[in-house]
């Protein structure tokens, strides 16, 4: 996006104003102008005057102190410690796709991508019943979602045979949309859930061959992912791989860079 | 598809063999096994074993004669002019939007492109009553959509502003997908419906951040067309700009690559 400003999307935080002053928060990111066509329409996430928390002419949560809209605020309950709530923006993201799709469990579904968005996705669509089968890269993540009882395979090792109903694009890679072409079926879906900068190279003329439906799917409901944290329906602290305080912010980040990190939580103490 | 082969796959002709024997047909495209899973499923135009006529392991039209599984033909009734039962092909692919999108009218719907798929999209979308616009760079093309009451613009002309329902991508351009996610407003839904070659750079991120929906579409219902082209419903005739004897195919080729024509007709005078 171009975004100059202060990062992170992902927080959880303390109320000081309003009516929830004092409690523990998550916040939505789109931060809609409420008052255009889209917003009236309800669809206040693609509002085009919106900022974005961390992403669009907003500044984010890398920081002490972090000002949202109160509407954009979830109160959480007791029972979600702060460092499981973290991931309620990651985890409505997840929840985006089954309120996209028709899911009703009879579907082979594909999630390529074994990072953050993968697992978190993988887990919302095997909650679902779906047959689901995690491609990744790293041997390690794919375990995290093997103890949870999905089926995992490295990339190398899948037939690219046009099997699956449902192909789930978590790689943040400009091939992704290609190896999910050759996984999905025709007449089949391919939800597209990272985005890739830049104009990489790629042949869509077997979306118009196969027939196949692309969703692009963005920002999901907070609502479901708390529910889901709560209950522990969803297994998140395996997803932690670091903790750092705010001061060794540029520390945190080189660990999230590195091969096999998957979440890095910033923590800030007050005095 | 790499073919080698007789080309030609919109076609009239009559019937030596069969029930339909000396009755003029015309005949879809997409032979399947009929024995495999899709075919078992319904799916015929997408049978993995498929042979296309004209595009895959299927020698096609350009020639004397022409063979077909007596199941693909559709015999014509007297009322449609054989110079217009030609176009059933490529009008049943058009017809194939509303058979893939649910259109009540009330959508606004761009259809890019003013080539033959741009003038039977936009002719079969304008019947259904939707708001319509049709975005080409040819104004003697554009001119004939203009006569049948249908809005146009020259694509220099236009605001990409995000405000199409549904963009109807019939540009053959690797260009046209980028200019439709300009056009279509935030959960909108781009139609792809022709094939580029190679990979093309392109940005698929709006895709994601808008929540664009894009539907692959290729051969669609050979009845709706047949009856639309028996009704008068769509006007084909103004998109025939040449005649010419199969013996003169290769003039025939090069004037279709002229700019500016539609539509060349190839013709077999039997003895």
């Amino acid at each position: 996006m171009g975004f100059d400003g202060v990062l992170g999307h992902e927080f959880v935080g303390i109320a000081e104003e309003g009516e929830h002053a004092g409690k523990r928060v998550v916040g939505e990111i789109n931060c809609p102008c409420r008052d255009c066509p889209a917003c009236r329409a309800g669809q206040t996430n693609h509002c085009p005057n919106r900022t974005v928390v961390g992403i669009l002419k907003h500044d984010g949560a890398f920081a002490d102190r972090v000002w949202l809209p109160p509407e954009n605020l979830h109160v959480l309950s007791d029972e979600i410690p702060t460092e499981v709530a973290v991931f309620a923006e990651p985890l409505a993201a997840a929840f985006q796709i089954p309120s996209q799709l028709k899911l009703d469990g009879s579907e082979f579904v594909v999630v390529l991508g074994d990072g953050r968005l993968g697992n978190l996705s993988a887990q919302v669509i095997h909650a679902l019943g779906c047959r689901l089968l995690v491609v990744g890269k790293h041997p390690k993540k794919l375990d995290l979602l093997d103890r949870l009882g999905i089926e995992t395979r490295l990339l190398d090792d899948v037939d690219l045979d046009h099997a699956a109903d449902v192909v789930v694009d978590c790689t943040g890679s400009p091939n992704g949309i290609t190896t999910a072409l050759r996984l999905v079926r025709p007449l089949g879906t391919i939800v597209l859930k990272t985005t890739v900068a830049g104009e990489p190279p790629v042949s869509l003329a077997p979306v118009v061959i196969d027939e196949v439906t692309i969703v692009g799917s963005r920002c999901g409901p907070f609502p479901k992912a708390l529910w889901a944290l709560e209950t522990g329906q969803i297994d998140v602290r395996p997803l932690i791989s670091a903790h750092f305080p705010l001061e060794e912010g540029v520390q945190a980040l080189e660990a999230a860079q590195r091969s096999g990190t998957l979440k890095v939580l910033l923590q800030i103490n007050r005095e």
